[in-house]
């Protein structure tokens, strides 16, 4: 494909010479002849000039490079626009495997596709174009949405309700029964049963080995268009709103409410029953002890103001001397006050 | 059902009409005719008002709604008995899936389930009633005790000894080998075989995608009654007392030994070789470095009291504040010391 | 076996009566007659008085005990290399199991072991003596070196490359799609397609449940001899250097890159694309949001050098009582300035 072409179905103009030829997409320091690139950080500025790659998309503030590009307001995008041009995941043909195995009452769309060694129970319902990929389970009343794809060795549980075209990656768990134990007098935990499910919207994204819980009663709920990356836990009878980000080892306490439009960085861990405010960010490893106000950019545990967090650490480290300086301080003041005689306003 | 049988069976009184019906529970927002649920924080005191739950479990403290409720001392614990009423997780009959694959010398109990595809490899050992869901692996020589259930796509390893009445959610990992590796001096990692195995009681639950590793030598022991949360990760060697419980994303290195009725919240880490106390509680995210006492509530990395954290942690968002007010310390006294002359003591 | 002769084996000398018979290894607390065991530290001497172990294995400075031991400079390697002689794995024998399901194209060594229900799919090639336990899937394109184990319920996805002597422990799923989301204006993520693969070297180790992601464009890299604990996230496109180790729960960002012979303790999170120096050892809960040179030794969050990490967390549990310092200064110094009159020199 011509560099113009690409130009005109990604609605970028071409700087340089536009009949360049590129068969493919590659990392800036990897890339060769007949090959796309992005540059979008200033950090990758001085692979500008040693850079193989045939062609490149910058974004505005980008140096001109020597070799052809298109400039764009949003390199990543535009970027993964290219991307699918010259890949797309190859997913199997229509067709159910001779070895899984379905149960009664079993409902599937048109062209689904279930692999080797699935199982699928009573009652589940399967939309148009669903991809079960091998050695995946799904329990007892689980339906799925149109064109979902569910990766290898995925077990969704019991009354599971997804949305169309979501993917879970491999060994995601959704479903199971949510952490409800209830002391007793004796010290032993009594189990509350979980009665509940889980519902997820259309377009929602579950990574690898991830789990999400039913709750007792009531259902655990992820709207549409939520992205969660691999080993994030979701407690039982969470909500996360519309198009939230849950990056990887996120941790979800039991009935956390997550808001619309909020990114969750890595590691960090939400406690029980909180609500967290729509487009909330929290940077990696922050614990949220409490509600959080919609908008804020929130940082350490117990969580603060980003900004104030910041400062706060930067000080963090300053302890020992400022230990210090409280010690020279004392030392000082005491002499101050024996040289000037008797304390009139002695301390309490 | 009426309320007034419900009372009976859950032994306590009725507050209002007990000749309502009831037939199913629900969440106290969600609930409508003929539906029970409880409060017990005041958190949900102001929807006392609007639910339209039939009938409430309510705490001894609780104000008294319009609607008739069911009064206790421990509301959670009732509606949990009251729950099971109306809802009990279905398992599937008892049968061997023909897809199902035994190894040599298997001994099956009385009504075993074995689902499609699960694979048992030799001389294990399944008590009566247990149930093991589809795409689950036994390694050589597993025993698990009767009525235990386990859930798709779990893998036990070999020589693990399980208890009776233990529940294993979807994708746990038990008994695979231990992180057990020896720095040699070229700078590789000389491996430590892992010969023992895992030891389960009874009554223990394991979450989805938790794993128990086995020890070099010796044993990994989960006492009777210990509830552990979805992606937990229990190193090799660690033992862990009666009822404790740990919650979601905690992380035991090698060889630590949790007492008896310890509570670790999420995220909580343990370091290896450590003894915590019975009856510790760690609030999460706490980094647990060294031995912990009996009883002791704690909080932060590295672990402090619970209230020294809190007190710390709250003068920690204080810290840009009060390092200017050290720096305005240290003008004023120079000042002061300026304006009476040399310091007779000076600073060493 | 004779003391004498494992003495022999492992090149260490006797101390004591060379004639014993040993036949296992044991721990300390634990070990019987004819039972080995080792002593490393000093927390383990009082022990050495009422073990009932047959011989020791100890290291240079431990106390002489009254029964026989071998002495040695590398105690745990040198009782790694007797385990070896009393236990090794056993894993099944070669032989492609018939409910197996292989793709088009699959080329397998000699030697290779298929599992009851593993998946191969199309274009796999496996080398000798490879080993893939039951209900393992294998996606299209997958290359595995020559005797290295998958246990069970592992799912590697498509194009992943892995070198010999590697071991998968249950659950853990490579090559799966990074989280690439790119941001829209309404608020919503565009997927960015992951067209790259996972590539591993030789003698790599990888823990239960771990994951490790593929990415958009080129490969994520773990280098030979790397040691991988249960629930590791590895972003896309990392690249972790040679005899690393990743202890549990270690979180690694997109694009982060590992040098050499680092150590990640327990639950360290590091961000995305950012260089770790080669030797870096970073202790429990290390976040890591920048560059780290070589050699450094980390802690904390945001990650200090641990010496400064030490010093400031044990003023942090202080904070109170120098708070209450700073306020007596204050007032202190107030007195002392109206007993002076007028400061000639204000504050700003």
């Amino acid at each position: 494909m011509k560099l113009a072409e690409l130009a005109a179905y990604l609605g970028c103009p071409v700087e340089g010479n536009a009949e360049v030829e590129i068969h493919g997409v590659a990392p800036l320091q990897q890339a060769g002849p007949g090959e796309l690139s992005f540059v979008e950080g200033e950090k990758f500025y001085p692979l500008l000039k040693v850079t193989r790659a045939e062609a490149l998309i910058l974004g505005p503030k980008v140096p001109t490079p020597d070799i052809p590009c298109l400039r764009t307001e949003h390199p990543r995008l535009i970027f993964a626009r290219a991307l699918e041009l010259f890949y797309r995941p190859v997913h199997p043909a229509p067709g159910i495997h001779p070895t899984a195995i379905l149960g009664n009452n079993v409902r599937l769309g048109q062209d689904v596709h279930l692999g080797a060694h699935v199982v699928v129970a009573d009652d589940v319902v399967l939309g148009d174009g669903v991809i079960v990929y091998p050695n995946c389970t799904l329990y007892q009343g689980v339906r799925v949405g149109a064109h979902t794809v569910i990766h290898a060795n995925c077990a969704i549980q019991e009354r599971t309700e997804i949305g169309s075209d979501c993917v879970f990656q491999s060994g995601a768990v959704i479903g199971a029964e949510g952490f409800g134990f209830v002391p007793t007098a004796d010290g032993s935990w009594y189990k509350m049963q979980q009665s509940g499910h889980v519902v997820l919207g259309d377009r929602v994204e579950v990574g690898a080995n991830t789990t999400i819980d039913r709750p007792a009663i009531g259902e655990t709920r992820i709207s549409n268009g939520v992205k969660i990356d691999n080993q994030v836990m979701i407690g039982h009878g969470v909500q996360v709103g519309e198009n939230s980000l849950l990056v990887s080892q996120v941790g979800l306490a039991g009935g956390a409410k997550i808001g619309r439009n909020v990114i969750l960085a890595g590691q960090v861990g939400v406690a029980d029953h909180i609500n967290v405010g729509d487009r909330v960010i929290a940077s990696a490893k922050t614990g949220i002890p409490g509600d959080v106000e919609a908008g804020m950019v929130i940082s350490g545990y117990p969580a603060l103001p980003n900004a104030v967090w910041r400062r706060a650490s930067a000080i963090y480290r300053r302890l020992p001397e400022l230990y210090q300086t409280i010690r020279t301080l004392q030392r000082q003041v005491a002499d101050l006050q024996s040289r000037l005689g008797t304390d009139t306003h002695p301390d309490p």
